[in-house]
């Protein structure tokens, strides 16, 4: 089992919930998260502005799935994501050694889908 | 070292922090997310409801333990965090190949009670 | 590859900030949660608080770096997280097995700089 973590605009949260939705991937979590990056800091400072913004909004998804849906959910993630611009976001891939569904007790991939 | 992450109901906190303290766990680190899975999304739209809501609100509790602890207290998440209902939840389990007191630099499943 | 998960006092995130940029590292990721700790819970309840606080504000940052950035980076955490009073939070170290950046497709540990 892997863990996809994406952080994404926030904008694109649905498009990218659609496309796992139609590869059958339909469990994930989102957090809001604050985004710092090549560029994340060079936002303009608004006159008036009390501070610098430096940080930008993202959402951070992550979905763990059994490894044969890794490399599909990392496919439609990143379609749905793309927008061409700086910004888009970064995918990062890591190990779950273990899976539990609390409901039942039950472990292993079955939990996940 | 292992880091176990519980995707729990937010009512289930509390229960589950007294369940971790009574086995020695007292380090943790809860954030609020928002969950979507099986079923997730398909909360009735109420009338006037100006979107789908599509996601319900979870706590993500991520404790870091050393080896013997994770069964231990994944024991005391599940049952403290089971309703028997739909949603109670997922557990996922992960390899931590480091960790730091920051106030000390101490490194090592010591730093971790 | 590697990501570094430090739990810190939000009020020292941009010292941090500041030192990972002096050693070439631009790229994070900031989310606001609730530390519990040794101490952490211990907190005085004032006068008319309508509930026991027992959870600390903390900002958790994470970093994924090319394996010879990790002490580095722990290091310049380390230094710039530091107030030597407890609670100063705790460094994770985990293994990330792939990388991408969205908006090019690239993987591996060039898109992380
Ligand atoms: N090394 C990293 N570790 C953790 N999070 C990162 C890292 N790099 C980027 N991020 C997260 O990903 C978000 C998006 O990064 P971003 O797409 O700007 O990367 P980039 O390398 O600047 O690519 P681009 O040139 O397409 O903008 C950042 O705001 C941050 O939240
Ligand atoms: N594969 C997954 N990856 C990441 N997070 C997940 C995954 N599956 C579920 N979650 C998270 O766990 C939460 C609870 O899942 P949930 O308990 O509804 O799972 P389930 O499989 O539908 O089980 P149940 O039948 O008991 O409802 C979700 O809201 C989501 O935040
Ligand atoms: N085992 C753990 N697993 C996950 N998160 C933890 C763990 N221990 C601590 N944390 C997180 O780190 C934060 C800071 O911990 P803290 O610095 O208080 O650790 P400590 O062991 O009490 O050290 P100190 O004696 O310096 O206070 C906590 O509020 C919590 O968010
Ligand atoms: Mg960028
Ligand atoms: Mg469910
Ligand atoms: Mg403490």
């Amino acid at each position: 089992m892997k863990k996809i973590e994406a952080i994404v605009k926030p904008f694109k949260l649905d498009d990218i919930k659609d496309r796992l939705d139609e590869i059958g991937i339909h469990g994930m979590t989102v957090t809001e998260v604050k985004g710092f990056g090549r560029g994340g800091g060079k936002a303009p400072v608004y006159p008036g502005a009390e501070y610098v913004i430096d940080f930008v909004p993202k959402m951070k998804i992550e979905i763990v799935v059994a490894d044969e849906l890794v490399h599909p959910a990392i496919e439609a993630i990143m379609e749905a994501a793309r927008t061409g611009h700086v910004g888009d976001g970064k995918i990062f891939v890591s190990t779950i050694d273990e899976a539990f569904r609390i409901r039942t007790g039950e472990s292993g991939p079955e939990v996940l889908s």
